[in-house]
């Protein structure tokens, strides 16, 4: 029996994504291989590659005027690629602060040079805001602003995307890539680690608007310099081979689906669901403008959190798993990705209301 | 039909792997979830990680004082974050040069301080010598040592590893990693990309001596930095889950077997058959030193080149694929890594003979 599986990351993936991958494990599409055996140079891994790029290329509608790289190391690896590889004639940026994730870009990037903090949407609760355009006090002429459009641990998503002009916009956009459309033509970089919405943790999608491929600092390394990277069509060094299939499959499943205006009413429709059944409650409580709510990750909170093991306990029997919230916030989280089906999340709400009617 | 796989990496895994990945695809050990669904936090994925780092401790036999780390970036990754991490307070460091991959670690360590080669194994036929310790021109106190124990392109293995007192002794291993037992205590850094014969790309294994680990350069990414991946267990960042998982089977595998001497006899015998079959003909070529030839990667040329193509036709229709040399070389390549079964080493000296006698 397969659970509902809430999990922040490393997340549930489509199951027909996982029967495909079961089905082709031990010979590819008559190869005579797995994928996992195949050469990074040969004809076969090049076509799955080739292909997983373009339709991430239509899903996002990509403009001409950016490219695809495929990295290693994930978010946190990317904190410290994003300045190395833009700070090399202008050491400073300046950061949008809406939780964790962009608290530590901004802390990461000092490292390498100046990293201004223009905005925060910390309040007595915590991060519960994402701060508008005009609360932006950006420093003169920074190498480029910093903003995480989906905070999964706090929660918060920002959905106006200002035109900041001649300013690259760097966007970590690690856990709600693909969940809904997004105008890539805004941004310098959008960034994401896979194990959200795209595949499995072990490859980075960063999208780069060409003009910025040309300002690395010298110490940038190679295998991460995104030059050397564009150059080499993200084989500078081996790939990961496997994280990118199980990608292009992702991205099969998704265009099947419709695409992204598709999956994200499916997102809507999921998000709404979760976040009425709290805002309906004194039994639960989400302490996130609503204006901001992320529709990807809900964390929530029991007014009573004594009974936070019993309602873990009791979801778990339900097959509804990974809802314990991030230690740093505590109480619950359900990250509803775009695999997370509908059902997923009406048995989640069905048992929050029988846990407040009754308990456990 | 399953062929026999000799690509350099990504390449062949034990079928039994394969099969074993494909069952436990939907559901591990009744979880309801795949390892490729499931939180770097949850016990499920700390115990496929535990046991995978357990199981490498034991087939390496590592001592307590060195630590395993895994890292993405894989072996050109390490390039920069070899030297990122020595480089703290003395950044220069020696470079034995014995093919292609020592050259561009040596490029790349110069990035990042002083980059001195202290041997070159390169001869009027390209690189075909191991330099033995008596020829290294050390410099005065260098901050280590790098080494490839085993050039992937060119077919060079070290075997004799020299003990060099108070300095670090750091190896590039990634293609011969697990084919035989290596004295881990001579080694200060020992590191391997998993695509060859760990696992699949996207996992890197560094084993670390622990009191190497607070040297690092101030720029070193956090992701990236040494001690911060040890003090955080390999989970400062998402790790490549689905990765590490595969590499923990192919440790079982490999314990079943009988672990690093019964791989290594099974090794030795590949390597001779091959390597015979080279030598008593005319009509194929190995230009590497005896001493120094890899049992894992096998270039090898037609003495008429003109034949290359059909060489390559007549074993690929035989199902014997990526047998093209590196194209910086040349002829052809067979890499013969543990999970080459002895019948494909047999399948493809038979096809060697009859390629000679009578053509494709």
């Amino acid at each position: 029996m397969r659970v509902f599986n809430f999990s922040a990351g490393p997340a549930a993936l489509p199951e027909e994504v996982l029967r495909q991958a079961a089905d082709e494990m031990l010979d590819w599409h008559g190869s005579g291989m797995s994928v996992m055996e195949m050469s990074h140079r040969g004809k076969e891994f090049m076509a799955i590659h080739d292909e997983a790029l373009a339709d991430l290329h239509e899903l996002l509608a990509i403009p001409s005027s950016h490219q695809i790289l495929l990295l290693q190391g994930g978010g946190i690896g990317e904190n410290a690629i994003v300045p190395m590889n833009l700070f090399g004639t202008k050491p400073r940026a300046d950061f949008v602060i809406t939780g964790s994730w962009s608290q530590k870009s901004q802390k990461e990037a000092s490292k390498y040079g100046s990293a201004h903090i223009a905005a925060s949407g910390q309040t007595a609760d915590g991060f519960t805001r994402a701060p508008a355009r005009a609360e932006w006090q950006l420093s003169d002429d920074p190498a480029y602003v910093h903003l995480c459009t989906n905070e999964t641990i706090h929660g918060v998503e920002t959905f106006d995307i200002p035109d900041l002009g001649d300013i690259p916009l760097v966007a970590d956009a690690s856990s709600h890539i693909l969940s809904r459309p997004m105008d890539v033509a805004k941004y310098g970089v959008l960034f994401g680690g896979a194990q959200k919405n795209i595949g499995i943790a072990g490859v980075t999608v960063v999208i780069v608007r060409e003009d910025l491929l040309d300002r690395a600092m010298p110490i940038c390394p190679s295998a991460f310099e995104w030059k050397t990277v564009a150059l080499n069509n993200s084989m500078y060094n081996t790939p990961p081979t496997y994280a990118i299939y199980i990608a292009g499959l992702v991205f099969k499943w998704l265009k099947k689906l419709g695409g992204l205006p598709a999956i994200e009413a499916r997102n809507v429709e999921k998000a709404k669901l979760l976040y009425d059944t709290i805002d309906t409650s004194s039994f639960y409580l989400n302490k996130v403008e609503r204006g901001a709510r992320s529709r990807m990750n809900v964390p929530f909170f029991l007014a009573d959190e004594s009974r936070n093991e019993a309602f873990l306990a009791g979801a778990k029997a339900r097959g509804l798993v990974q809802l314990k919230g991030h230690k740093s916030v505590g109480g619950m989280r359900a990250s509803i990705y775009n695999a997370v089906p509908l059902e997923g999340v009406k048995a989640l709400v069905e048992y929050m209301k029988e846990f407040e009617r009754k308990g456990a």
